[in-house]
């Protein structure tokens, strides 16, 4: 028996995890396997080079490790810092804490900025401290690329130069969760030391792959780091990887073959186009949301993210009370808002595998609770507001021209 | 490789084949088995019997034949007609034309009833041709419940009436591939001979069950109809039905597992649930196409289909090109115009297993295809239009109250 | 829930339906499409070019039609025949019996040459009559290539060479339901008119598509043959053949995407080596038997057939015994004796997509059975001196070499 | 595309991951869900309640980590243990010393008992130094229940007698990643402080769910371990368990509705009926052996596997060879030696969901393996002596009687 019943389809539009596309659900449809045959490294061994063109690395080395995005953090940074180091980090909203909060317990000393919840992290006060640090007593930078509980986008290309201008050694560990495959993200270019993200994001799989990319220099760091580490210590794939054979432990052998279908999905679209589409989606939203008369959580339009939009709601209404009867009454998923926003803003994910009618249909759903719940919404504002941009602006598929 | 590649879902509005559930899918994702084993009897003996069910019959006899709709068709007719038998057939639209031209080429007498594109079948000729035959030479009434290529429903109960009020023998045959489990059919209580329907209508399955159900009087007829079958005829189901083996050859074991999840997931909801969800998802069809400034291709209320809307576009717009660029841009699957209304209408498929946002998200694919073929059309209008019907009428998913 | 339950797999040695091979179940793991849109059409084209090569056809004319075996043997004989026609047909097992029942009903005068069950059939009787038919009153020669029920396969070489030795015009009709793609077979070459087969047998899919492959001279017959036929028409199939469109009724859309994939493992392992790997199977089978010390049905080694086995058991077991013990004790799926052999044989089907220690494991079960019922078998010699064939025979796995 | 093709299944005989039934697959074949909707914390809270039988307790406390058992080991060792706290842990093979590495890179002090491969842990040794430890300044007793590379079963019930014979407070932390739902095994009966296996064991899953099962002792220490974690930290866990919405991050939903199934089998199968399975096919296996005149690396029959079984080979043999080929010859996947019995041993897993036949047809194909490399055995001799004992001692599949 299923636990959730109701006709039709869910309308998948949290954050993450989110929708797998049906070639993908074929694909992992399948029996486990031997990892020792000659069959797995040989799939392994096109995976990881694959994988380095999502993060836009030739130079990176790839790490797909059977774990979620909290464990991904981790080996980001147990490889690379020894505790007591001292790391910047900021703090811009829930996925940010969660991180610093590990970033602590984990033993670093950590230098937090923080902002205003909607607000981006704040690269002036990071200039200055790097300023200071003639001592390069900062080992990392640790930023999350993208918020995902705000809808923030950070700069890192600004991240990256200001770090230059100061020449600052500082290593820089980007999360990548709710970007990579779906935000323009480019690891080499951005001089980035670690990037991570989790198969259940863009990728559009189900959880159990933490993807974590370390630089030349980052893995030069994990050579000396003192952290204790063991299941996520990169030494242990790098031996495996030297003797063809890849895996230190059990792989799923299902979401080897759904992680492969899923970058041959991306790959026949290609990835600047993926993340064109998330752009023009996103922008939808904001429409939608602009034409509600509601307004974006994010606090300025540099920030504002393609992959999520918080939306805050009046003060007269309980946005959980939005997503409880978005699902409950139309098996609409939407985010709820966390922690400094919890009550105050709901999210609509917009990332992954998805098309403008998918997004249409979901942001209908939220016209008709909107009303539900007393908002004065009039009913296909959203909607046209966003089909008319879509209608305007999307191209034909490609594959069917 | 897949032939039909864009992001994200496609989005099937035709009247058939229709949406699949995921846990349908699952159901039927297995190997094949043993038909002869003691396993498959024992699950055909109360599938049959909830079959019945879908028929709103207690008294007719359902056969499960492995083919389609056309198939059922000629299953009804040769089992209970012989060639030469006169058949009273109505000609509303494309299908019925379709099942008269199988009735001619089987070598029956059909004296057809034609109407408008639009309209239902003339039940006052019907009246006359039965009021004039009191040798009763009319051995059957031979009518669709609802037309597909038009969205006409006709008014079965009616038919009865007229048949008792006359007091003729006529065996009456019902094509309800598209109505049964979706529209209100009563097979016992409209005095329905032979009724039928297909799998990948409103059951939401796979193509490949020809469903029929044949009551007491037209299993009699079957003794004598002297039309040749061997593949269709019923009379080696009922051997094998009395030898509690049930198939007189091979049946798909997934679709034998893919209906038992289906008639699961309607009984679950509820049949006369499932129908009212189609009474209001047709409704707010209709609601659209009314603020589009449109109009329905069935000329009256009485006939107006829950199943399918045939739209019927300005003289200066090719419906076809509608259709080619809702698939091609937006991945929408809508229906054609067939024949007499081809280039004329399209069709909005809203029957199976759908929800409110699926049908709303199509909508907003309608409107931009509109758009973009020069139809001046409000974005938003329809959308909007059906959600104010939706967001009132609409009761919470009976499973997460 | 599903109706049987024992721990790990079954072990499928019907001879049909068979196992599907697990990127098959993958493929057809699949939403329903719109079989109208561009896609659909493309498919179907490739499809229908593709199985002209499992037939071994450039001439012939390829019709997938959504019914079983059953509906096949209608579609070939009501498309090339009239009611009245003399047609010969071979009695020789169960099969051959339906095929002729059949025949009879659908109205064609048949002349029956019978055999016992365990022969071939009686070509020198096919030989006299052709001699005699000097007006050619005989309008066609039914066959079976291979007599699922006695494990017979017939000589359609021969049956070529006899009707060209009396420059005789009866079209030859096939049913190829247990020999296509699994033994060899050659319609071009041996002059077939109408072959045809079922997707759950040697092509390893779940049963919904007949295949039925019509010659030239077979498609020139069916311009005046007079049968009554709609839904198994060709005349359909070829008016929208020409149209590019290709479906006269929906097709299942699961299927067409498992045949693309059943085809395609048939073509990378090479039809050639599918057809030796089945000799290997079946003499393996065959060796199985000879140690423990039974007999096969197939009364002389011309007529063995390499895809199923039927063994006769010594008069004091019923062989239904045997079947039925070794689903329940075993999970292993064996068929039963039909008819004339019914409780006197057991049949082990190996046909589809098998392997060495598949086929193993079931002669191991069937030892364990032959034990439980009664006979002295000494367990493991039949796999002994199976293993002992294929271990000397066996070629690598292509693909792994 | 697939990396491995050959006709038929594949053969999985590793020690994991095993054969995954088929209804698991379907129950896995979904999109995902948000888990933060109300459906999916119901359904862990069943599921929390429903592992925890399986690793018979009432008082323990379960956690479904995302990770594999490597991960699973490092849960069960941070949690309790602090950096420098002194460990007994026993060598006895591939996967003890792999578990030892950890602990010693996770600082602990490891007193490390070692013996030769083959035999089980030397537990007199244990009961010395735990008579000499007066000062209780061994924190943990690291125990493997199964070494999966020798097919060695240790005695837990004596371990427990130990450490109660000196009242000793030492932590008992168990590997049962090859053991439990296959071998007998008891958490609240036997003391057992921390027990663990992975998903993709007798669970027969895919990789990804580590289930680390704590007692209220193992709690306990919990709230003053030093280890750094965050990840692995059950304290994440506890606080979501107490709101009731039980995930610190983000689950595999797939995974939670595949355990549901794995459970729903197992406990109608009856556990105590699957580990008595466990015991009649590896008592089979180890016929087989016998037969075939070779050695099992588990030195005494005390310490003899129920779920692998490591086979010694002849000197003149590379067992790698066997391995090598049995794959490639006959698509049978068996295990490697691994580090000290390399080239010495193959392993054949017995454990999942699995039953007679499936496991005879691996013995044949080992059969012919072996004689392709050289060695003398005589085909059948290892089944026909495995089907002796099955024959006799095998009950009816329950479900079928």
């Amino acid at each position: 028996m299923d636990y959730v019943y109701g006709p039709g389809r869910n309308h998948l539009f949290v954050p993450g995890p989110v929708n797998i596309p049906e070639s993908v659900l074929r694909a992992m449809n399948r029996n486990n396997e031997d990892y020792r045959s000659p069959a797995v490294p040989a799939m392994t061994k096109t995976l990881l080079e694959d994988v380095k063109k999502i993060f836009k690395t030739t130079t990176g080395t790839p790490f797909l490790i059977p774990t979620t995005g909290t464990g991904a953090w981790e080996s980001a940074l147990t490889n690379t810092l020894s505790p007591g180091d001292r790391v910047i980090s900021f703090l811009i909203g829930q996925f940010s804490l969660l991180w610093i909060d590990q970033q602590q317990r984990l033993g670093f000393n950590v230098d937090v900025i923080e902002s205003d919840w909607g607000q981006g992290a704040n690269l002036d006060i990071m200039a200055s401290k790097l300023a200071a640090d003639t001592q390069h007593s900062i080992k990392a930078i640790c930023i999350v690329h993208n918020e995902t509980a705000t809808g923030v986008t950070n700069n890192l290309a600004k991240v990256r130069r200001i770090l230059d201008d100061y020449r600052h050694p500082a290593l820089l560990l980007v999360d990548g969760v709710s970007s990579i495959c779906a935000l323009d993200f480019r690891m080499d270019e951005w001089g980035v030391d670690v990037a991570l993200t989790g198969s259940q994001k863009a990728l559009s799989l189900p959880t159990g792959i933490g993807m974590v990319c370390a630089s030349p220099k980052a893995l030069e760091a994990s050579k000396t780091a003192k952290s204790y580490r063991v299941f996520f210590d990169w030494k242990d794939y790098l031996k495996f990887y030297k003797m063809g054979t890849y895996w230190p432990y059990t792989p799923s052998i299902q979401l080897l073959y759904g992680l492969r279908e899923a970058l041959d999905l991306i790959f026949e679209e290609g990835l600047d186009n993926v993340i064109a589409r998330h752009t023009r989606l996103a922008t939808a939203t904001r429409l939608a949301v602009e034409a509600w008369g509601l307004k974006n959580c994010t606090q300025k339009e540099e920030w504002f993210s393609d992959t999520v939009t918080a939306v805050l709601v009046p003060s007269y209404i309980d946005s959980s009370e939005i997503v409880r009867r978005a699902w409950k009454r139309y098996n609409l998923s939407l985010g709820l808002g966390l922690n400094k926003v919890a009550g105050k803003v709901f999210r609509i994910g917009h990332l992954g595998n998805l098309n403008e009618l998918q997004l249409l249909g979901c942001l209908s759903g939220v016209e008709m609770v909107l009303k539900d719940v007393g908002y004065p919404v009039k009913l296909g504002s959203g909607v046209g507001a966003a089909a008319a941009y879509l209608q305007n602006s999307t191209p034909l598929i490609q594959s069917r021209i």
